[in-house]
């Protein structure tokens, strides 16, 4: 960076080999967050959506601008919202290079740019039937965490205190995917629901595939919560294809790199879990194990879920 | 562009020699426009106040993103407000790459990237003794309008259009920017009122500045609805000082570069005005003309008007 805050513009330094990703999203409060989100909690969300953007393209991210509407000044407040936001910054190494602050109804709009080798960034349209689908970490933490407050489900409190963590400090697999730019035809990041995202891919690809469901990767706090809720495994699954918030990476490997891949993996970063696999055709079929009958979801969302033959 | 809208992130390509210009802005409905202003005129002003950041750097705009909260999605709202946008977008060649719509109360945050050949970008803080203060256009136009409205004045309808255009249309000043960038030590917008705007060069800058208020370039339109709406001089004075609103460009030239900088400018351009000039000490000082007793200002915004020897 050339030149930071404090003059019309920030000024970064182009590089020659270097390719620029540029992503920018909104939080509003009640929409993207419940209203009782703590400002820490708000900081660090704002910014880790942005960054997990830049992980889907296997980007290493560099600079971002922050506009936050606030009804009311509220040094308390935006002294949290800011500790939070700053150290997450700090883990990532990626600096604040502008920022508007206005009045109004809470919301935050983070722009972020991060950087790629050439040719390098990953994205949505070039996976082939054949290459095989992961997700990192787990899926439907989030979902659950918002299900047991929004039913006020009564689940042991340190197992919804972690759920809650999932939702509102999600961690932005930034590592994993500059790994995974390496080896994957096409990447996306979970914040719609495993199943309305692939669907992205599928589209741009103009691809189908296929999910073995007793492979989705849930956590024990997920399905222990599930169990103290008394959750049906049906809704379980509807909260990890669906749910949202888990800002996961979904990537598709070709068979070639799946070695390299493994090979490549270090245990210090999120698991990396194989779920399925890139089929001709379009959609989203869901197989409970090999062999068994299949049901076609739709992609853009959860709307079914019921036993079809295929 | 390598890739725009549609992924995670847009692509860009990072030029060798190129720096990049990177400025964010919110406006918020009621505070930042009147809650009567036009969807076009919303479209076209979050874009400007923009694109007048990049000018004020001497840069040329590229690309930008564009967060919206709307309360409700209303086709032809959308419809007459992107038009407008859109039309200000190809005027300067500048590409929407990333977008975020989400709902809420209404308020827009444009994000600009732009670029300048390296070393070349103007900041604020390069104000010597000597120098020679000029700015783009008129001044106070927007803050006459604004005036105007806000005290139900009985102005010639034309007028008061013409004004209202100043207001809701501002033209950002990329071409005077881009011209300007080679001659000028220091360079910004005029956004929150001249005395404000060239008191952050002269902070930056550690430096005063004289000003001749005679020489203060006023439209024919800001005079004649003074006049019709019975405002003194001095209130005149105060609107073209600290109404804010007005983009225009307030840039701080070398003695040297006088000469080329006058044989360079183009009649096509907005027209450039010398008002003044660089003094050691610090703060704005007034004069009425070349001699006459002075007023020191505080440069924060204005706050008061009288006579003070210096």
């Amino acid at each position: 960076m050339v030149l930071g805050i404090g003059d019309d513009t920030a000024i970064l330094e182009g590089k020659a080999g270097q390719q620029l990703l540029v992503t920018t999203d909104t939080l509003v409060s009640g929409i993207h967050f419940p209203e009782d989100t703590s400002p820490a909690a708000i900081g660090h969300k704002a910014l880790a959506v942005n960054l997990s953007d830049i992980a889907a393209m296997g980007g290493k991210p560099g600079w971002f601008t922050l506009a936050l509407t606030l009804p009311e000044t509220d040094e308390s407040w935006l002294q949290a919202f800011s500790a939070s936001l700053h150290e997450l910054a700090r883990r990532y190494y990626v600096s604040l290079i502008g920022g508007d602050t206005t009045r109004g109804p809470l919301s935050i709009t983070v722009t972020m740019i991060g950087t790629a080798p050439v040719g390098k960034a990953v994205t949505r349209n070039n996976a082939t039937p054949g290459d095989v689908v992961f997700v990192t970490g787990s899926l439907g933490d989030a979902a659950m965490a918002l299900y047991c407050l929004q039913n006020d489900a009564d689940i042991d409190a340190d197992i919804m205190a972690r759920l809650r963590g999932s939702l509102d400090k999600p961690t932005p697999r930034i590592d994993e995917g500059m790994l995974l730019r390496n080896h994957a035809a096409a990447m996306i990041d979970i914040s719609d629901g495993l199943s309305a995202d692939l669907g992205h891919i599928l589209s741009a690809s103009s691809v189908g595939a296929e999910l073995l469901t007793e492979q989705l990767p849930l956590s024990q706090d997920m399905l222990d919560a599930a169990s103290q809720a008394g959750i049906t495994a049906d809704k379980r699954l509807q909260l990890a294809l669906t749910g949202g918030d888990d800002y996961e990476l979904c990537a598709v490997i070709p068979e070639t790199q799946l070695g390299p891949l493994q090979t490549a993996w270090p245990s210090s970063l999120a698991p990396l879990t194989r779920i399925g696999k890139i089929t001709t055709g379009s959609g989203l079929k869901l197989y409970e194990a090999d062999g068994a009958p299949g049901t076609t979801i739709a992609t853009g969302g959860y709307t079914h879920f019921h036993e079809k033959a295929n």
